[in-house]
């Protein structure tokens, strides 16, 4: 039989749900462990037959997406969130369960990856984890020892409950330790905190991926990516209209950061419109945009605009970009708020 | 200069505004109307300058789709919804507004209509029209009757708030007269409303469409979509697990058909779970999908399975096609409850 790949903290839930007593319970999960989760779902369902299970379908990008207003509808006295670390503090009972991975790159691969290292003269490095990978960090700051590299694990920091721990719009962990390194390790699949890291840091960075047990030395592709924000960044130098888009859920709904851009819009003599969006997508971007609107700006999620709008034909900056252009302080790359 | 496409009612905009006096305003447009809106929205927002607006980016498929907990998140006190009627009584301050359509098919049209329709020895029709068309309803009568055909309009009913306007999942008006036409015509574009109808009323549907300036019998393409649901109803004959899908807004939520569907589920010993999505897509659906759940249930909007999921390899019910399952009474389409 395979391993199961993912580690849910299942008991973690089942001493809320027995603490709490909760009637009517949301689920909600990120897409990629949907799937996995379910199982364990059948067995709660099994256990507790008197809470109304409902399992939401939508998608769970983070916890700052957490479907208050959808709770609220459905009459739901408890969330049961999976996937990621607590975000912002809310007025519901939630209860946020990390789900482990169960992969780990191979020892051969760490001691690749450490003469990989020792080739480029780099001998003390950061080491920052996505939540799920967290179980592994001991052994790959270990190994890496092993290997004569210095490592170094920043104290929890901003969002982060664990130290070491990044979330795709917080690095300060790294950034605590960013003074001592020379480059980052961070262990996660695909690009995408990868990047956050190299902004955040601006040192090199390399992926050290459990799922494909091998790592990839991102200094380059990120630096590709930096390049794009920063066209976008000269594009929007001219803007005289701004479009300010607002999250529409409590965790993506910055209020204090709007109220600061347009402060700055207004004493530049530009204009601006306020939108709000749930989920936004280059779709919804092009069937709200405005043609009197040269820029965009996205306050609901610094993430938008580098990994899925970065396409669209006229610039959408993220908050910190934005702050870089209206205080005509472009130099120093801005991330990410 | 080219006649604007569309006439919103901005004056009773204007009234509501200076009557209700709202701090904090947000717009919802549907996303085909959202260009068009534009203008008007700078007009509003120099005339009641102390009124903050913000322009909701997401889709507005309609008035059952009001964004109450975005309105509850970003502190609104008033919502501008446009191109809807009213679908559901809120609690919050909400005005509909309507956006009606400049377009009218030329007599030629309507004269080659009725030929058409006397060809086919039909002398009584129901004439249908969504919203926007309103303003060509008499036009498009008196023509047909100036050629010699019955032209029956039904007094308004269910949650239409016109004779003769029918939405999406609500063809009352049509029904009142359906015993005494031979065929409906129906105002609008796309196949979307038309085939609503055919499926309603069970008679021929002849679209009149606005926007092509053309008429066109749409009785043999509603028949093939009927002979795609009753694929979908025998696929969903043996399902032994049902995964019954619940709105998360207000107007999509219905709370009251989810327990009736539960209750004929457990009647017959067979398994269900409960779902809940806010915009729901095959790509939802692919994510969410648990292998032990053999059919879905789609009780936010009817329109889904028909229009949207139909692609998915599970069979996706309307809840009259579940009913029509789970009663074991499948002579008679059910459409849409």
């Amino acid at each position: 039989m395979r391993e199961e790949p993912y580690f849910f903290e299942i008991s973690k839930i089942e001493e809320f749900l027995k603490r709490e007593k909760p009637k009517k319970v949301l689920i909600q999960v990120p897409d990629e462990l949907k799937k996995h989760f379910y199982k364990h779902f059948n067995h709660l369902k099994r256990k507790f037959v008197n809470i109304d299970f409902i399992f939401s379908a939508d998608p769970a990008y983070g916890a700052c997406f957490i479907p208050e207003n959808e709770a609220a509808t459905l009459g739901i006295d408890a969330i049961i969130h999976v996937g990621h670390t607590e975000y912002y503090r809310s007025n519901l009972n939630i209860i946020y369960v990390n789900a482990f991975s169960n992969l780990k790159p191979s020892p051969s691969t760490l001691n690749n990856l450490a003469s990989h290292l020792k080739a480029k003269g780099i001998t003390k490095v950061g080491l920052s984890y996505v939540i799920q990978h967290k179980p592994i960090v001991e052994y790959v700051k270990k190994t890496l020892e092993d290997n004569e590299i210095n490592v170094f694990i920043g104290e929890k920091s901003g969002l982060a409950k664990y130290d070491g721990q990044v979330i795709g719009c917080d690095y300060s962990t790294a950034l605590k330790i960013n003074n001592l390194v020379d480059a980052h390790i961070i262990i996660c699949g695909g690009y995408f905190h990868a990047i956050g890291l190299g902004f955040s840091t601006q040192k090199p960075v390399i992926k050290l991926d459990p799922y494909i047990n091998s790592y990839e030395d991102l200094t380059k592709i990120i630096s590709r990516y930096l390049r794009i924000r920063y066209s976008k960044i000269m594009k929007a130098l001219d803007a005289r209209k701004y479009g300010i888009i607002s999250g529409a859920r409590r965790g993506q709904y910055r209020i204090g950061l709007i109220k600061e851009l347009v402060k700055l819009v207004l004493r530049k003599g530009l204009k601006y419109e306020i939108f709000s969006s749930d989920i936004l997508t280059v779709e919804t971007l092009i069937n709200m945009d405005s043609e009197d609107i040269d820029v965009y700006v996205v306050t609901s999620c610094p993430r938008l605009p580098i990994d899925d709008l970065w396409e669209f034909e006229k610039p959408v900056l993220t908050p910190g970009e934005a702050f870089m252009v209206l205080e005509e302080n472009i130099q120093k790359y801005r991330f990410p708020w």
